[in-house]
């Protein structure tokens, strides 16, 4: 490739997708150029209000090759870093692995809404209403799945790989929200919070200014 | 494998989940059972309302692997029969194609709430609310640089793939809900609406009872 590929990512403090796909790009080991949208930025603020198509955040040029949309990320820095593990290498835990991928991207809506991402944020004994909390119960129940079956402490083993970054935003929610959780998925959270990529994230976010008032009030 | 793939669908009628998994294995050439779940089994009653989880339709089992969420399972089916084109071959034309499942697979909520897949119905005239209008601008947007960029006849050139598979449940809803199209996107519809496969759902579509009156009243 003639030139270093360039991801495009929004805020650090709110912006899940973003977070997902930089994670994927560091876990592949991709050498790449951060292009930040501004909060004034109108795909920002349709991604914090959750009406994004997915289009333009996260979004990764590399050379001739523009992909956007977050599974498609991960499934294009699969195919040029195969040996980064970012899909588990047994065919049926890969097929799992794409499955609660999925799940992540397509569901969880009240999760989304009513927990949003807010990395600097933590509201002690804050509490979930019934279908944000069905939610919740779904991801433990895949977490817990993943764990047993294939021995953590990562969900698909001793490497991360894209179910991870999905989940990542998942990860800082529970904290930031103070959800209990079962001793399992209290130790995942902390061995995804201890990963150096997603501490490197954190500690940017948590920089960050509080630039997006006016999108509070839509909630 | 030792025993046949089986496939787990809801209404032929009103399950465009269904559609894209069922669509994508027809056009993966894999052999397999048609699993029906009731009309009254609360998985396809949350698939109707918008809440699936994804997780129990569409699910195909193949031997060992169970795999559900639609672009897991057409990830799936590229991996197990890599000639039958599901993925465009060009890496680059394949990121895109990935990207475009990708909106369908997180977005479109307002164009999948407000018209809802009904093959049997058709009310012309039908009128779309605005931001339902956005998600159909942004499909036709979508389309028209496909069918310019890969020559069409399909999304990505003269074989269907995944991406054909992700919007087959939009062009039976710009049929239904009578929507204005540009010349390009009549002639992909009419395309897409010859295809064996989907002729083939469509005539059991036509042949299901209207049985989920009670999900009528929730929206």
């Amino acid at each position: 490739m003639a030139s270093k590929a360039q991801l495009t990512i929004s805020s650090r403090n709110y912006g899940a997708w973003a977070l997902r796909g930089w994670l994927m790009a560091k876990l592949a080991g991709l050498e790449f150029h951060e292009h930040v949208v501004s909060p004034d930025d109108p795909a920002m603020k349709a991604e914090m209000l959750l009406l994004s198509s997915s289009m333009r955040v996260p979004a990764l040029q590399h050379g001739k090759v523009h992909v956007w949309d977050t599974l498609a990320i991960g499934e294009y820095l699969n195919e040029i870093k195969p040996k980064a593990g970012l899909l588990p290498a047994d065919q049926a835990a890969r097929a799992h692995c794409r499955a609660i991928c999925g799940e992540m991207h397509s569901g969880f809506s009240a999760l989304r809404s009513s927990l949003p991402m807010n990395i600097k944020a933590h509201f002690p004994g804050f509490k979930i209403w019934s279908r944000a909390q069905a939610d919740v119960d779904r991801i433990l129940e895949i977490w817990t799945e993943c764990l047993e079956t294939y021995g953590g402490p990562y969900l698909f083993g001793d490497k991360p790989c894209i179910a991870d970054a999905m989940y990542a935003p998942v990860v800082t929610r529970f904290l930031t929200y103070d959800v209990p959780l079962p001793p399992a998925c209290v130790d995942y959270c902390k061995q995804m919070m201890a990963l150096p990529a997603l501490k490197e994230w954190i500690a940017e976010a948590r920089k960050e200014p509080d630039e997006i008032d006016e999108l509070d009030a839509e909630f």
